[in-house]
């Protein structure tokens, strides 16, 4: 049956999640890896007037903060119309970067198992110093050298792919509260030559990847939407690999990997609701001056919301050792209060699956993505009326331990983010929460990776939840091949 | 081996492409019915000056065109920046129609083959009176009765799909080069209770509407674009069908529609490849005001680019019977010359593939869609250095007979266009004319069918092609089927 038989890299994708790693045999080798390279890397971030940046330029007629060069990206103004929404229409400060930068993480395989090329990175948004990023993240400004940089290391893996086999490559947008119609190129390359280990780089196989994923604020966001594309999903996944130990949970996660074990809904059908919703759902949203914005003040340096509440423009000035420049200074967004982003998940004939949510966000390219069954910041909704309160959070903030899969503070991007962290959860249920609400579908893993081939589909937080789903398969069970 | 079995509504697409109709059993017998519907309507079309226009306004500030309702669309203007192309940068009018529309064609079952609900409708740019449009044309404006008229019919199996059987839905662009970022959803909705037959209305099964694509100006824009989003291709298409009589053509057609014979580039490379394009090119489009464009002049009534070339902005009193509303005008855009729309196709280990190009238009929403080979007006291009002339046109003009594989003028949009007309061509060829140009791949006409499932990766010309295409499988072959 030669259309159920597992594709190459799939195979040997999944044989990399049950792996331990060449580098690292151990991952408190890795740990100890760590605490050498921190050793050696140095940043030191201070907060500053958003007036006191250096080379950035508040325009006169709009206020919009931009770059002398043009490059980089421009704190502008936004406001939205969005009639169904508890709050019908707002303004709101939003970062524009319409380059499109390259996240790329390397691959090679040692002894025959494939090893991700990651990087421990320091970022001047970082609370806790070094994540772990992939080989690449770079944007147009980076590589094009407008800040007169070193040049980026590995880039050329990525810009000239030639020679060596794509494994994901896939444009994916960035959080559309915070920024308007941002992407950022996916990909995943593997060579086969020999490739140069620089310092603060390592190989680490998918197995100590998913491992990781379950440190605190360690697996960046960059490094967690890469994986994301990465082809998790295969036909015959389920046939081949056969959890060893462990509860019927991780036999649903490997079978919802597999297309073979069928889903709820057809593919189409998905495709078909994800259309509807697009083209019900009324919002507008267009660029308007910063000096502008109802609610919004310039005060003490930053620009903050009158109630305190979603997120502040502060700037920042930075000083680093090893990295491409001395220092440096730039505005960021200063998010309120650590988030809560959420699967509810269920085992449906067997089959998990995960119940994302149609939603809109002003900066999307196309009105809608998938998002996780959660989202939100709440204190936001504390002074809204309780029709307000998002869907399913208390479910999600009162499930009991045993329900829970997964549950790790985790940050996002640091060159743009001041210290903005998520609590990232997974919470197996059993009853059907989704059941009547059209903004709601369960869809199992497989569909999610096959949505994930394409553009715009699942926004950053669903695609990063997606990557902790995947980890389960590594920590939850023990996979045995059966070949 | 289930995976290779034909799905069944493939194999009922391909059934109906075999099949004479049920309320037309002659090809002659649609044609009187098309006479005689034409006897009842009635269009009269004049053109007007822009600004005698009634209930549209010329914004004092901007001169942007629209209607005193805010529905409807906006002509305004567009300035591009595409420091890669022949004319570096430029500025036009636009139309902007940020509503989505509903393009759908309702399908039944007639003695057990499916047909396809279709509209003999009168157009203010059709040049020739009827066309065949889909079951439903409708803009939000139209279903939501802005203009007041009679309610759209059919359009309820459209606006809620629950109790019916859906085929295709999916959102796709309009011409990038006279609308910013227009959409339409595309839908193929099958019922299986009773529909009254209005008048104007006709059932035609796949193979009938197959042969009325090779009529000049008969099978609308909206009827092509529909008709290219039906799951045509399927695994175990070609051993289910084999072409009966016809030549090795017909055969490397039907191969071309089953994934399981394979293509000269795996579709993860041809996503890779869209990717690489859509993030390499560097191309800025923004709205501007209508009356600040650079050497486009509002005289005479109308817009005009001051050599002559490319289209005008004109306005039309529009008087009809048997229509929503009995008169209106509005502006339209009228283009110059009739314009070439090809696809070089190839037979590759007997499957037979496309010539296709990754094109930036300034009203795509994400930078590059998959193009005909050739799409162009030559005229635009007399003016331009020879290395400007776009690549491949003389190879199609200058095609002998025996490789032109469909050849037929057909309209744009009428709603819009003023007798926007194109010469649709398919050209076999042997050589291999797309080798070492990065901005063009063959593929085969499954892949195009799976990119067909998701947004904005064909342009409206290409999905115009992919109908054509499909239609010579009913058209050059007597297909077999061996079931």
């Amino acid at each position: 049956m030669p259309a159920l038989s597992l594709q190459p890299i799939q195979a040997r994708i999944a044989e990399s999640t049950l792996s331990r790693g060449t580098q690292f045999a151990q991952i408190a080798d890795f740990h100890r890896w760590l605490a050498k390279t921190a050793e050696h890397a140095y940043m030191n971030v201070d907060r500053i007037a958003l007036d006191r940046l250096i080379g950035w330029n508040h325009d006169g007629m709009t206020g919009n903060i931009g770059h002398q060069s043009g490059k980089f990206f421009t704190v502008e103004g936004l406001k939205v119309s969005f009639p169904e929404s508890p709050v019908a229409d707002w303004t709101q400060p939003i970062i524009n970067q319409p380059e499109v930068g390259i996240l790329g993480i390397l691959v090679k395989e040692f002894d025959g198992v494939l090893h991700c090329l990651m990087q421990a990175k320091n970022e001047p948004g970082n609370h806790n110093g070094l994540q772990l990023s992939p080989t690449v993240q770079a944007t147009r400004s980076n590589y094009t050298r407008v800040h007169q940089g070193r040049p980026v290391p590995y880039l050329d893996y990525f810009r000239d792919t030639s020679r060596h086999g794509v494994i994901a490559d896939v444009r994916q947008s960035e959080q559309g509260s915070w920024f308007y119609q941002k992407r950022n190129r996916n990909m995943v390359v593997e060579v086969t030559e020999d490739v140069e280990l620089l310092d603060g780089f390592c190989w680490l196989t998918l197995g100590q990847v998913h491992e990781l994923l379950t440190v605190p604020d360690l697996m960046n966001m960059d490094a967690r939407t890469v994986l994301s594309c990465m082809p998790f999903s295969g036909a015959g996944l389920a046939r081949t690999f056969t959890p060893n130990v462990g509860d019927g949970f991780g036999t649903s996660l490997i079978r919802s990997c597999d297309p073979a074990e069928g889903a709820l809904h057809h593919t189409d059908d998905i495709l078909s609701w994800i259309t509807e919703m697009r083209s019900r759902v009324d919002v507008h949203a267009e660029r308007t001056p910063l000096n502008g914005l109802r609610r919004w003040h310039h005060a003490d340096g930053k620009i903050s919301h009158e109630t305190g509440r979603f997120f502040d423009v502060i700037g920042v000035s930075v000083e680093a050792g090893g990295r491409e420049v001395g220092g440096w200074t730039q505005p960021m967004i200063e998010p309120v209060g650590t988030g809560i982003i959420a699967f509810l998940v269920k085992q449906i004939d067997g089959v998990l699956h995960a119940l994302v949510h149609a939603r809109v966000e002003p900066g999307y390219a196309d009105v809608v993505e998938l998002a996780p069954t959660v989202q939100c910041t709440p204190e936001n909704y504390d002074h809204l009326p309780a029709e307000a309160r998002p869907p399913f959070l208390d479910e999600v903030l009162g499930a009991s331990p045993d329900r829970i899969r997964f549950d790790t503070v985790l940050s996002e991007e640091g060159g743009r983010f001041f210290s903005a962290r998520n609590r990232y959860l997974i919470i197996e249920t059993d009853g059907d929460p989704g059941l009547g609400r059209p903004d709601f579908r369960w869809v199992a893993a497989h569909q999610l990776g096959e949505l994930l081939r394409h553009s715009y589909y699942l926004n950053v937080q669903a695609r990063s939840l997606s990557a902790c789903l995947h980890s389960l398969s590594t920590t939850r069970t023990t996979l045995l091949a059966q070949r």
